[in-house]
């Protein structure tokens, strides 16, 4: 099974990107709302890939047109106030979406495809979250067929109306033709988003033909089909419920500017976070600077400081740092997670995420950061959080460390980490605990206990340690080998097994959709594109669109 | 990646033995505990593997040890209702079990590890089903080392003791050592079952020393540690607690006999069940018999009765042959689930398992009935129900139906099913919720609409159609095409493919221990299974033991 060996001397992804810059989709909206919808047409421009050698043939996506759709996404959100309802469609005829693009996939390494596969299914998580949190209900408009990814960013869309017009259907056509999943949360949606029955699921998921029609609602796959000629209408009908049902806040919009970073072969310098790199041992460092100036105490200042604010400005860093580490630095495997600065500015910027929770644009950006550390709880490589003199692991910042996989927290006076009202359920985990009831799940008094202490008064290292909030907590004499050692161990480990061992131990306790579409489903998903039968030189995927039929081993357990 | 080639000319796998035949466990009745307490050691025969080329030093373990293993819970529930606790541990000295054979799982197939970790995940499942439903409860004494799936034996126990002398110690070395993970549930039992904080998880799954004493007790490893000389004494402590808080009945024992299948090339005949192969359609057929004599009405008479009573040997004869496709057909891929005889015997036999549920003996074979359907839920082939005229899918034998990925039922006069009150959470699914409430998620009102037709009222296809209970309904006209087709297209497609596709639809809903280790667990374990880094020329799990050190491709994502 020899690995295709594009990536490599690929240039690298990059995630900015801005609705003037976009090449596959159309984002506008229509006077007829009075603004209160935005409507995003895909349109994808065959030549428009991200690497050469694929044309994005009708409507298939790449990972270049799902970083356009987060990008919408995001400044919806943020610069879009207005709007209460998102209208997701083609502006091509006769077909919405035919899913990822096949001889992408086809091509691409396995870590490409992981990365890939995970970016998408971050993105379609963010779009339901834009509905549950912030009020922004989504449509999708399905007039001509949909099929694979193209039905599976449907189902992750509130609602889906499909045209009966003898030719619109819906399909996940993944299994029959390509010998791979719906692996972009498809097969979760189905069976525990949509609850279709699990027979009527089995036989949907083998049909590649998809279904069509009155089949396709009495199956729970589609909300309602309409005419052809009716369907504009119904658009519009759904939509005005959307929006009538919108409990969308008023703020000032934010925009999203470009963040400027400064990047090199040794990593990247942003205003607040570092990017270090050391690729030869394998590892990284990020480091998030707390403010040093004064930052907005006030929904009001927060409009006025707009994305400078240190709130937004550093976890956008941070969200970038993350997707840079995973795509475009994938011989790194582990990250030491470390802050400096000011405590009492972290708990200051808290303070106002705390105290005006119920204003809009404090909300999403309390959302937002919940995004970024969720970001980081499903980033496939090791992260040690390190407390040092001069660290500041303070309320939103101690979140890192709780994400972490271990925290190592020198011994030293004046090393401390301190607690804030945000540790208190602001930022659930995918599992939809906070990252502190996931560490006490043992003793849920814990939880309480520690929280009490969000008084400002700081933890030292030997109270952290009773309190459980560290993993090891070594003195001077120890510390630059101890965590030397701790590095180089882990970065000796098989990368494979680690990737397995804390998608494991970090998603202990209940498990929600969104859990069940990183473990469950991505983990199948990822055991298949290992398998010859879909990856080897006969495999169904290698071979789709020649004229070969693959050949299988056929055995099952 | 080039595939052991050792499995399919291996001789057939059996899974069928008795106390008197054991090689690798001493199971004993101590008389001071008067009969309430079982021990069963560990004292592998380190030439007494399964298949030849590999020792089984230091009690290690393969598939024969797990099957004794499994065998002696088993008859444990059934021919020992005076056991009110287990004390599990080792003959051998300062060794308790350094888990699954290394070189045995280096040197297997694919397909052979899957199958193997699944089982002796079944097992374990068994030992904790055992504590919780039937109240025989059960202590890891361990007095020696016990690593890998030694202490992922440990962790299935309610209580784990640790003898404190210096050098036993419990350790999951499976990821620092082989690059794989401790997929016999550890990772999952880890943090979901003991509840160890992740960060102390992570550092454990990566001590390939393990770890001792207080410190075991202290990270939530074990529950205990007593000095080496009062180790005995704690095991008795704790063993007369168990003893103490166990609510199990009693009952008449009833002994589980020989099944004595006739076995063929063309598949097996027992008493009340017929295996079926095509080999070459990849296709085979199990068909359930309903009783065809009277069989025990009250539990007096199923004492008496013994293991020849229809509700107990139809079962065992079913765990028996799913067991044998997993193992020794591995090119079948799907399977057609038929019933045939007298409804009406299955529903007599029903009445007797719901009217006497507080029974001891009737208690332990609905939990074994429960038990054999769910490894139905968890094989990986495709299951297609059958019902045509002369099918009985009625109560108990319903479950077959329901727990199928599809249900064929011909549209003719005569073909029905029947609901019983057996139907009703008697035998719940892996994720808690009995089939018909995982079939209808979306409607759960529909589920007390189809028990409220227990009343031996048949359902014919049109009724059943109505309800959800099939997925297609041929006429005669269409049936024996649709019926080839469907078998014909289903074992055209990618094998890993359906195995993916069915572990995400069969289990919508909650997620549970039991479908953690399944899912998320086993998936991720099956995904490094196929990775170069464990399996490879150069993988850990391959050089474990030899001079060379393994390669590893770096990325991570």
């Amino acid at each position: 099974m020899a690995e295709p060996k594009n990536a490599p001397e690929a240039p690298p992804v990059r995630f900015e990107t801005h609705p003037d810059h976009y090449r596959h989709w159309r984002l506008s909206f229509p006077p007829e709302h009075g603004g209160a919808v935005a409507k995003l047409l895909m349109d994808v421009q065959e030549d428009g890939g991200l690497r050469p050698g694929y044309p994005l043939k009708l409507n298939s996506y790449d990972l270049g047109v799902d970083i356009e759709l987060a990008d919408a996404i995001q400044r919806l959100r943020f610069e879009h106030p207005e709007v209460k309802a998102l209208v997701v469609g083609s502006a091509k005829d006769r077909i919405f979406c035919s899913g990822a693009n096949i001889y992408m996939l086809g091509s691409s390494t396995h870590a490409f495809k992981v990365n890939f596969c995970k970016f998408t299914n971050e993105t379609r998580l963010y779009l339901e979250d834009m509905s549950a949190e912030s009020g922004i209900h989504s449509l999708c408009a399905l007039a001509g067929t949909s099929s694979g990814g193209g039905y599976e960013l449907a189902l992750a869309c509130d609602e889906i109306l499909l045209s009966d017009d003898g030719s619109s259907a819906v399909s996940l056509p993944e299994c029959p033709l390509l010998g791979v999943l719906p692996g972009t949360g498809g097969l979760t949606r189905v069976v525990d988003k949509r609850k279709v029955r699990r027979d009527l699921a089995d036989a949907f998921c083998t049909l590649a033909e998809g279904v069509r029609g009155k089949r396709a609602v009495e199956w729970g796959l589609v909300d309602e089909t309409v005419p052809r000629a009716k369907f504009e209408e119904g658009v519009k009908r759904r939509t005005d419920a959307l929006v009538a049902r919108s409990a969308r806040k008023k703020f000032t919009p934010m925009v999203l500017k470009p963040l400027e970073a400064k990047r090199s072969p040794m990593g990247t310098e942003y205003r607040y976070v570092t990017l270090a790199l050391d690729e030869k041992a394998r590892t990284a460092t990020i480091t998030v600077r707390a403010p040093d100036s004064a930052q907005p105490d006030s929904p009001e200042k927060l409009a006025a400081a707009g994305d400078a604010a240190w709130c937004v400005r550093a976890f956008r860093e941070l969200d970038d740092a993350l997707l840079d580490l995973r795509f475009n630095h994938l011989g790194i495997g582990t990250v030491a997670l470390k802050t400096t600065g000011d405590a009492k500015a972290v708990l200051a910027a808290d303070e106002m995420l705390a105290k005006y929770k119920d204003d809009g644009l404090v909300h999403e950006v309390r959302l937002f950061i919940r995004r970024v550390l969720k970001r980081l709880d499903v980033t496939a490589k090791t992260f040690f959080a390190i407390a040092e003199p001069g660290s500041c692991f303070a309320g939103t910042l101690l979140e890192l460390a709780l994400a972490a996989d271990r925290v190592y927290m020198k011994d030293e006076d004046g090393v401390v980490m301190q607690v804030s009202a945000m540790n208190g359920g602001a930022y659930p985990m995918g599992n939809g605990l906070s990252r502190l009831q996931s560490r006490f799940l043992k003793e849920p008094a814990r939880v309480e206990q520690v929280l009490a202490l969000a008084t400002g008064r700081p933890i030292d290292t030997q109270t952290a340690a009773k309190l459980g909030l560290t993993t090891f907590t070594p003195d001077d004499i120890d510390w630059d080998d101890e965590i030397r050692i701790a590095f180089e161990e882990r970065a000796s480990h098989s990368p494979d097994a680690m990737t397995g061992m804390e998608a494991s131990l970090r998603f202990a306790g209940p498990e929600t959709l969104e859990t069940k579409i990183f473990g469950r489903l991505s983990a199948w998903q990822n055991w298949i594109f290992q398998r010859p039968n879909a990856v080897g030189e006969r495999g169904a995927l290698t071979l789709y669109g020649k004229p070969e039929r693959p050949e299988f081993d056929w055995r099952r357990t």
